[in-house]
C-alpha cells in the first residue's frame, strides 16, 4: 500500500466541498452511498490532454473546471437540478501530485458554484490525461426533465448568452485571428478555459415549457441536427440573428466569418432550446432573473435536418466538430 | 456531423441489452433518465491500456468484460442490487470500429449476465485505451448497505471462493511460473479476462449481518488494511487457511510462494467480510444456494493494521498493487 497515494487521495478530498445533504458516505468506501432526489439525469463526459485541451495552454486547474463544467451542462440541457459528481483522473506519473490538486482545485471551484458535491472518484495510471465526469442531476419538483425530443413545428428556437466565444477564446490560445483588446480577448479566453454551464437557464426553460433542449457542445449546427433528429423536425436558423460574443467579428476578420464561427465553433455550453412561441414572453421574463440573454434564432419546421440561412439570401451546411476526433461528445 | 460516429454508436447501442424498468430515456439525449430504487450505491473506475491490462493480451471483448466486472464488484461489497451503468470509451481512432463493437460485446455480455442497463455513455478520441465504468447499484428492501467501516473485535473474517486465480491468469499470459495443465490453466485465465463480480455472494453476506465488506481488488492484504483502516480495527488473517486457486502452488512452484501471490495479488474480485460469529453458519446457508464457498480465515481484534500469519509461525506485511501506477483501484 504506497502510503503516498492515500495521502494524495486525503489531499483532494480536503480540497473538495463537504457533504451534501443526499450523501450518506462519500469517497472512501467502495462506492459512494446517495439518497437521490427523485428522477436522476445522468450524464457521461470525458475530455483528453491533446484532444480536447491541451495541458500547456489550459493549465491543471482550468482543465478540472471545465471537465466538471462540461458535465453540468448536460444537466443544464435537461432542465435538472444538480446533484453529484464522481471523477476519474487517469494521469501520467511525471505530472506530479501539485497538478493532481490544482484538478481538484477547478473541479472544487465549478462544484461549489452549483452545490453540487463530488461525491467519488477515482485516480489511476495512465500514460495520458483523462478527465472523465459523471454528473448526477434531479428533476425539481413539478416538472419534468426536457429532452432533445419534444420540439414540433410552430416552436421557435431561441438560444441563452452569445455564441462563438470558446471558438474566439481556441483562436486566441492558439494564436490565430486579428488582433483584440484584452478587453474583448480577456472574455473569450474566459469563456473557453471557464465555461458557465447554464443551469439556472436550464431550470428556467424548463419551467417555461421548452419542449426541447440541448448544450451547444459540439456548435450550434450539429447540435440543431441533434434536436431535429431527436424531435423529427427541421430546425431553420437565422444565423443573422446568432448573438455574437463582443469581439468575435474583430478577430474572425468581419461579420460572416465571425457567424459562421458562432455556429460551428463548440463548446460555448449555451442552450438552444424550442418553446412554443406564446412562451416566449414568460421564459424572457424569468431568464431576466438569472441575467443571461434569451434570443430568437428561428423555428421548428416540418422535415427533418437543419438549415442555416445566411443574411444576403442561401444557405449554409451545419458542421460541427468531429466528436470522436475532435471536440467533447454528447453524452448519456 | 459525422455520419459514421453515429452510425457506430447507434451499432454499439444495438450490442448492449434493452432498458431496465428504471430507464425512462437511454443513451442519445445529453443526459439518460432513470428513476432510481430508492438509496444508491455510486462507484466509478477506469482501466488504462498498458497499466491495468494490455490489449494484445486481452482482446478487446475482454477489456469490455473486465472494466464492467470491476465496477459491478464495487457495488457487490456494498451488498447492492446492481442497477445502471455508464461507460466512458477513450480510444485511438487506429483502433476501429471492429474492436470497440467487440468492447461493446464484452459489456454486454457481463450486463446481460446480472441484469443491468448501460443507460449511458461516451466515446471520445484518446492517445490510449481507457474504459472507465461508473456502476449504479441500490439498496435491498429491508436491508442496508455494508460499508468497510462497521468491523469490530471479535468479528470473523471471511472470503468467497478462492484466491489467487487472477493473479496465476496474469503470470500464465505473462509466460511467467511453473507449467500447469490447461484444466487447471484455463479456469486461472478466466479469472484474470472474465471475472466474475460477487453480487449474489454481496447481498447473501450483508443480508446474514455482515459487518464490513470489501471486495478484493488490491489483493487480500492490501484490501484488509482499508477495512482496518475504515473500522478503527485490527485484522488477524491466517495465511494458511486461505482458499487457494486451483493450481496455483504448481504455478507459483510451492505452497509458500502460493499464498503470498494469494494474499498480495489483486483482481480476484472476491469478497472479505466481516461477521459477527454467531452469524456464520447462517451466512454459510445462504452462501450455499450462491454455489461459492465461504471461508473463515481469520478475526477482527483490538489495534490498527493487518497481521498476515505464516503457517509456522511468523508474519509478512501485507503489500498490494500501487494502486496509482499498477492495478485497478478502489473508488466511490
Amino acid at each position: 500500500m504506497p502510503a503516498g497515494e492515500f495521502d494524495l487521495i486525503a489531499a483532494i478530498n480536503d480540497r473538495l466541498p463537504g457533504d451534501g445533504e443526499r450523501i450518506r458516505v462519500r469517497s472512501g468506501d467502495d462506492a459512494a452511498i446517495v439518497e437521490p432526489a427523485g428522477a436522476s439525469a445522468i450524464s457521461v463526459d470525458a475530455v483528453v490532454d491533446g484532444v480536447h485541451f491541451r495541458l500547456d495552454q489550459f493549465g491543471a486547474r482550468a482543465v478540472g473546471r471545465k471537465a466538471l463544467a462540461a458535465g453540468l451542462s448536460d444537466l443544464a440541457a435537461m432542465g435538472a437540478q444538480p446533484g453529484e459528481a464522481y471523477v476519474v483522473v487517469a494521469a501520467p506519473g511525471e505530472l506530479g501530485d501539485d497538478a493532481l490538486l490544482e484538478i481538484a482545485d477547478g473541479l472544487a471551484e465549478v462544484a461549489s458554484r452549483h452545490g453540487v458535491t463530488v461525491a467519488g472518484g477515482d485516480l489511476v495510471s495512465s500514460p495520458v490525461l483523462v478527465v472523465s465526469v459523471t454528473a448526477v442531476g434531479y428533476e425539481p419538483k413539478g416538472a419534468r426533465f426536457v429532452t432533445r425530443a419534444g420540439a414540433s413545428p410552430g416552436d421557435l428556437l431561441a438560444v441563452t448568452g452569445r455564441l462563438g466565444g470558446a471558438a474566439g477564446g481556441l483562436a486566441l490560445l492558439e494564436g490565430n485571428g486579428g488582433p483584440v483588446s484584452p478587453e474583448l480577448g480577456d472574455p473569450m479566453l474566459a469563456r473557453q478555459l471557464d465555461p458557465a454551464p447554464r443551469l439556472d437557464e436550464g431550470l428556467a426553460l424548463a419551467a417555461k415549457g421548452a419542449t426541447a433542449m440541448i448544450d451547444i457542445s459540439d456548435g450550434l449546427g450539429a447540435d440543431a441536427g441533434h434536436v431535429a433528429g431527436a424531435s423529427g423536425c427541421r430546425l431553420e436558423i437565422d444565423l443573422d440573428r446568432i448573438p455574437l460574443q463582443d469581439g468575435l467579428e474583430e478577430l474572425a476578420g468581419g461579420r460572416g466569418a465571425a457567424l459562421e464561427l458562432a455556429a460551428s465553433g463548440g463548446e460555448d455550453y449555451e442552450l438552444l432550446a424550442a418553446l412554443p412561441p406564446e412562451q416566449l414572453t414568460a421564459a424572457n421574463e424569468a431568464m431576466d432573473r438569472t441575467g443571461t440573454e434569451l434570443t430568437e434564432i428561428g423555428y421548428v419546421a416540418e422535415g427533418e435536418g437543419v438549415t442555416l440561412k445566411l443574411p444576403g439570401g442561401g444557405e449554409i451546411q451545419p458542421r460541427g466538430f468531429d466528436q470522436r476526433r475532435g471536440s467533447l461528445s454528447g453524452s448519456g
